[in-house]
């Protein structure tokens, strides 16, 4: 491979200098994208492997990231459980028609095989390999079952999630019959996309951060977990990324992932002593660091790349997704001074 | 005073049991709030002090709280400083004609005289006093300098804050000028509520937790700290709840408020240890459990309980306002429960 620095840093073995991706790289900020965009709608995108195919290389010709995710979105893995997925533009992200409210609602969720219900994500897994060519490494990515379970339930975004709460705490019962049949179903999918060539894989526990400590742990990380337990991983690196959960960074690398995501809530400082023996860091500058002017964002990579201090084991990425109003040239300056300002902190 | 344990729990001296009370307790869950409403607009209803005062007073005497909290908006303070503050109803909560962008802008913001321009705050809490005639004491609040500067600069709420962001990331001096205006105001607003008759007062930092630590530290917790600095307080207890801050609950306490208080995503057993042998824990039940029964309120009370453990020090209370959709008989059976249940920590 031409660039394996991302999954050296993985696995905590030696680099030349930091590797860097962001998470939603191949999004609306990039002009390229958006033009793919004007001509299909965002679920006919998902399921074109070709022109999901082409908006995941985008970040890797115009940015020059060391990693390339392959675009999609979380919710397809409800809708191939059964759910009808629908976007209305201009209203946000996708949503469910029929939220789940019910334990039969819930029984009738199938597990989809993914290699017939979601061969649209391998076919774009491997059309990407062979046009990556080797040059930086595929991620694969899922939603944790609590994050895909929370939409599944509320149907969409929320602000209190009123309805996945009432779930939990009135009948807890059933909220783990639908969080381990995910969990299954999350497993299934990634090992999948493993075997259709990604190279690591990342759980995005988006609304972990909705929850106290401990029902974050009997809710949320207990099914990532299972999810790693069962995965098929034939040995490629998996990243954890829970949302606002600084609160439980040692037991989410208790989990056996190769990599915690990081937020831009904890001192990357503070959680490498926490669990940088053990397992490597991703993150963690402020998403919204990249509206201020070039300069700005160099001292913010320095200052977090001082944080976690010499040696291999970090991966630089944002603490959550790159907006969709953020310069690209912002964008560039930011991976450059990453490029640029790191390689010290390896010799 | 016939109940004085919750000033009693804030100094940590002795009670017989644990003390309770709901930040936005005085609110639309209560259907006698929203008769008053109906009347009025919230604007309106901010600066009648009799219908303020008949407000505040309703949850002492429907859900037996044991402490009284001024109805009030934070957002009357910029109001006073000379922002245009108006309400569309059935469009969230107040917001700003024009929001702050330039220096020129911060520097037209006067410091207002509070028992003048905020004088009706002052009337309602001397009405107040006179009505609630010592049964339990009176809690006066402001918004943190920072979460004032949120909204005075986003003009409203905000998913992701640009604005603020794009100030203390790429203007810093003007945002550290605007804030120590503001933390001149607080202070003087605070100390005049004091003298008006408030027993204990509550900053609110509801947007501290969108920071970084290290930039909480510098533009939020600094002028908190500096409120209190300035602040009047004729040793009445001071109580800092910052939002999403469970990174920097050490540092909060260091500020030298009475009381820390708490949102439900930090463990309060953790944060007894940290902090409980100088200052006083308040919170934190998750708000979204008063959507459960009685019963499951009652096991979640216990749990908190449990984790706090013997010994004064505690007031309870949700880990953010009350939701305005709860049912009142929720949030009695959440107050009588932790009066119930919290004697034995007290034996």
């Amino acid at each position: 491979m031409t660039n394996d620095l991302f999954l050296r840093a993985c696995r905590r073995e030696p680099v030349e200098r930091t590797p860097v991706w962001m998470m939603r790289q191949a999004g609306r900020y990039l002009p390229e994208y958006r033009a793919v965009r004007a001509k299909v709608d965002f679920l006919t995108l998902c399921k074109t492997p070709e022109l999901a195919s082409e908006v995941s290389l985008q970040p890797v010709d115009i940015i020059g990231v060391d990693a390339c995710i392959i675009f999609s979105d979380i919710l397809v893995v409800p809708e191939a459980m059964g759910m009808k997925l629908f976007v209305e533009e201009g209203k946000g992200g996708p949503r469910f028609e029929t939220p789940i409210r019910t334990r039969a609602d819930i029984q009738k969720l199938a597990v989809p095989d993914p290699n017939r219900e979601l061969k649209f994500v391998m076919d774009a897994l491997r059309l990407t390999r062979k046009h990556l060519n080797d040059r930086v490494p595929l991620i694969g990515f899922a939603g944790s079952p609590w994050t895909l379970a929370t939409y599944m339930v509320e149907g969409k975004g929320s602000k209190n999630f009123r309805a996945m709460k009432e779930l939990i705490y009135s009948n807890p019962k059933d909220a783990h019959v639908l969080l381990e049949k995910l969990a299954r179903t999350v497993a299934a999918y990634l090992s999948a996309k493993i075997e259709a060539g990604a190279q690591a894989v990342q759980i995005f526990d988006t609304w972990g951060g909705i929850l106290p400590p401990d029902e974050f742990k009997e809710f949320s990380l207990r099914y990532i977990e299972q999810v790693l337990t069962l995965l098929k991983s034939n040995g490629v690196p998996t990243i954890v990324f829970c949302k606002d959960c600084g609160h439980s960074v040692e037991a989410i690398a208790d989990t056996g992932c190769t990599v915690v995501g990081l937020d831009w809530s904890i001192d990357i400082a503070k959680a490498r002593m926490m669990v940088g023996s053990t397992t490597a860091l991703q993150g963690n500058l402020d998403p919204t660091m990249l509206y201020a002017p070039p300069e700005r964002i160099r001292d913010g990579v320095k200052k977090i790349l001082e944080k976690y201090g010499k040696g291999s084991g970090h991966i630089f990425n944002l603490g959550h997704g790159i907006l969709p109003d953020i310069p690209v040239e912002h964008a560039k300056a930011f991976v450059q001074a990453v490029k640029e300002e790191s390689v010290k902190y390896h010799q």
